[in-house]
């Protein structure tokens, strides 16, 4: 089992990220910073005579990459009670891609996936961050991805993360441990 | 009362435009379309020893419009069961605007307003979209902002909105009439 | 189409009434009010020996004359954020009918009808009843029924809901109009 | 800290009870099981000129030695994406007590204590008992009694609770260790 995870935070070192190596360690599967690629936010041309133009920037690449693996940790802060703008503008796309010749396989791969969710939130997470899951589960379901497990932590200020004991517990027995 | 209005539609003539129309025309209210404005995304630099940059964009001019009214009406289609990007990204900028010496007033101002909902999106919106609402409630929440109201669209195909007879009902009753 | 509607209202000629008659008025549909018949509690026994026992109430009657219709319109006050005691107790006691020999038609049945659901509550119901309407829809998808629409109407005090002229408008248009 | 548990479930060594006692062991705290005692149903009576009659049941009872305690768990199975009957019948009266003038000090004291939800459901019970997670949360705001934590099992056949190991390390992480 192969797993990539996608970074939405905007910040180095952030609570989001080390609450995900709990998860996922550093040195095991293929983590992707959205914070170091170019990803442009969708224009909506899906009924455009001309259909979407081609982007230049790394979403397609990276879309290459997530596939290639088996589980997709998707990792993000809580910004104003939901994922961050990295995070959805990357998302947001995929509705380019599926309409992407050379990925007419997109949403068949998808299906084979598993999908984790890490958030990061400070003003109550536990609670208002559960829009957020609830979102996140249609986006599985949608593309008939099993939507495997999620962990919420609670942090704000640089280092917080550290403190939410039981969050870094749930984060490493978030995946299988046969993997 | 004067009414501002926030496109978050990336399609000119959108389904989304047409149902919010039927709660604010075009003749009345400012209509502002974030499609026709350039807004960075938010780097998280909350916590930076130097503060948020300066950002080189129409951000700051758009919340000064927004703020010179007392009712704001969102308008966005539901991309992923979530806002649009254009309106995320315009969102998660209030987090570096609440750090900016000139707009110390922000919050405050926002605990004035009168906040209005209408979303549009084409898969089962009323019950998908609901998380969503529950977000935008928090947003309010935290700004002490009035949560006055919402309204649920469904179409997805270009002018598939005007089927949907409740929705552009509701809509039309949406704000007080003696406005 | 036959129309029933399943009453949880424990007092006469309440709110919740006054908004579902706006959608199914009192002579059209068979209007079966819960607090006139008696349905006891379950008691979970899905995994016992010798299964449930035989329950000496009306429920099963009840779930005969809901099953002899096309549109079930389930009308609830908002008790606590959720549905009634009365209408808490009809549905937890599916669990029972599943197991009951001569109902095991039952979710076949339910796969064949349509839902509505019409709510009232006094604080602030149409964000802290999106939870209801959540939990509505997965009792639907559980039972492959389709959940149609819902109308969330807000009033306390007896009388006041015929000021929430919004929601009895959207009661109004709530089912077909063809039938 | 003196530590009560509300017990919802109707059938005894509940997958539910399992779990709450990872959380709050039998020996210690005050355990109270509702389907050991007799509670009706509420009957709105708020608004009825003559208020509520006494009721001749537990109810009284169980308030009374419940506020006796500094921490409340209320520990219930998902009964369709819900509270169980028994606690939905024992918070709906909740009503009621708010309107007796000897337990006029009912919201202040509530407002006083901490609040834990201990939920098991069988199906997806991590997404599809957040609606319950967010009513119970509303309940607790209503009284502006603290909402410390929930624990979320997945079980459904006598004894599965034991395998969701995840689920109860959080249940014996639940509350403060000082306790």
């Amino acid at each position: 089992m192969k797993i990539a995870v996608i970074h939405g935070s905007t910040r180095e070192n952030s609570n989001t990220e080390y609450l995900t190596y709990h998860a996922v360690p550093k040195e095991k599967g293929t983590h992707i910073y959205l914070r170091n690629h170019y990803v442009q936010p969708i224009i909506d041309k899906r009924h455009a005579a001309d259909g979407f133009p081609v982007a230049k920037d790394d979403h397609e690449k990276l879309i290459t990459k997530m596939l290639e693996h088996d589980i997709i940790v998707f990792s993000t802060p809580i910004y104003w009670y939901s994922m961050s703008g990295p995070m959805k503008i990357f998302i947001d796309r995929w509705s380019q891609i599926m309409k992407t010749a050379h990925f007419s396989h997109f949403r068949e791969e998808l299906k084979k996936k598993q999908a984790y969710l890490i958030v990061v939130g400070g003003d109550n997470p536990r609670v208002k961050g559960l829009p957020l899951i609830q979102q996140f589960n249609y986006i599985c379901q949608f593309y008939g991805m099993a939507f495997s497990g999620y962990v919420i932590g609670k942090a704000s200020r640089p280092g917080e993360m550290k403190k939410d004991l039981a969050a870094l517990k749930a984060a490493s027995l978030l995946l299988p441990t046969e993997i």
